[in-house]
């Protein structure tokens, strides 16, 4: 969710009444510092700051967080170790965001409060196992006894109750929020969202960190790339720097990185964040209420 | 399926009140013909046949079908348009496996009474796509208005009622029957399976046909391979003749093609057919009454 979770979209979410998340991944510290205060003014709800614990500046992040009174995070992209004692002692609530059986494990050991397992079909960065979502959260659920906040192809209420039937105490949605108001992207971005259909989306660089975009001319440029067997630097060099930015927040639909998950093919709306949780909720109701009827 | 379900594991299946499919992709013609003509003698049930229409000797397999008076086919990779007009002018009930939106729509237009739409997560032979069980089913139920039977990643029943939460009317289960005292498998095959782990399998040889496969030395010599960025006729070369049936057949799991889907992490046990049946559909009863509860 980088360069769409800003605190418009995370305290929009939170009035909402849902958890929202400030994504910390696209943002040097003192921009991080800026949103919180931001989301702070916007909400008196809790919400987050998801970190990227790859990120450069890590200390100088974490620090802004327990500095301004943020009470959960939510780490990826590293090992849980390293941050989760220090966080806890801060009073702070720990969730780690995992895509294996492997590193719930590793998670629960760390002693966070709470995993999200996110399935092959999620946008953005994602595992190397492709494990799925369906096949994913049972046997994750299997495996560890802290909660579980089910991740990738979720954009509804019936996929909702779906991953709660599978054994998901939770659910967390990105992509059906990049198609928000609120959310800091790009118009043509967020429309690039709605017009998307099944089959639009691929998971590739898997040599560098795997992430599922839009295949566009930068993706068509990858695909031409491979057939070259090309080494990891042919790959970081073809990358290059912003690719993310330049597509999601500057909108340039051809070179630009367009992160969305597959369920981007059942979005076909932009919409205030309130109205896509109402619209969320009555159908997770609705659909309980069909399934007794099954 | 291939090597797995022959007569004993379809008509185990049709007398535990499920529909059972012979599986005709691993059989010559007239192997087919025995096979149909024991499952008669072993269930009064319906049972079908799955047909790859790819298969060479195709118009005498339907020959047989026909000859044979089965009421069920089940079509795969190919063009529904070929065979579904034929099948269903001879009283035969016809269903297509799909793996996209836009295949589930020409299998509607070709005329079948179902269509299978089978995720990612799914054994043996895959789609191009990669869209996974919980966001395929979603988008194939908003355009198509005849019966949807999902596949890819069931194996139990909470699978089965999430499925269906999503839009299925049925499911279809494969890898969950592999692990069955009826499959035709190699017990060696049967063992791996059972004891078979999250990210174990991975979808493959895509330039070809793609397939999901357990990861073992022939994987591994696909992927070293690969590092060369080799022509199709090197990869149809290393693939040889025979892979799925050395592997699933004769229990070579070194140098055999070992297909099964994800779902295989969630299954521990080889039973009866009649067993998998009656726990699958407890639990999806339980499954239930816990939404209820929610």
């Amino acid at each position: 969710m980088v360069w769409n979770s800003g605190w418009r979209l995370a305290s929009a979410s939170s009035n909402s009444g849902i958890l929202g998340l400030i994504g910390a991944g696209s943002m040097y510290p003192e921009t991080l510092r800026e949103h919180i205060q931001k989301c702070k003014k916007a909400t008196t709800k809790p919400f987050g700051v998801n970190v990227p614990m790859l990120y450069p500046n890590i200390q100088e992040i974490m620090d802004i967080i327990v500095e301004e009174g943020v009470k959960i995070v939510f780490t990826s992209a590293g090992n849980p170790k390293t941050w989760t004692k220090w966080l806890k002692e801060k009073g702070i609530t720990v969730v780690h965001v995992v895509s294996s059986v492997k590193f719930a494990l590793k998670a629960q050991e760390a002693g966070v409060n709470a995993v999200v397992a996110e399935g092959f079909e999620a946008g953005g960065h994602n595992g190397r196992d492709e494990t799925t979502t369906l096949t994913l959260i049972p046997m994750v659920k299997e495996q560890i006894n802290i909660p579980l906040i089910a991740a990738g192809g979720i954009a509804t209420g019936k996929a909702m109750l779906a991953t709660m039937v599978l054994g998901a105490d939770a659910v967390q949605i990105g992509s059906r929020f990049v198609a928000s108001e609120e959310s800091s992207a790009h118009i043509a971005f967020k429309q690039t969202v709605v017009e998307s259909k099944e089959g639009d989306t691929q998971l590739t660089l898997k040599e560098l960190a795997p992430v599922r975009l839009i295949k566009n001319k930068f993706y068509n440029e990858i695909q031409e790339l491979y057939k070259t067997a090309p080494t990891k630097e042919q790959l970081k060099e073809l990358l290059g720097r912003a690719r993310a930015k330049k597509g999601m927040f500057e909108g340039d639909l051809e070179n630009g990185e367009l992160e969305i998950g597959q369920v981007a093919g059942i979005i076909h709306d932009i919409k205030p964040v309130a109205n896509i949780v109402e619209d969320i909720m009555a159908e997770f109701e609705d659909a309980k209420k069909e399934i007794i009827r099954m």
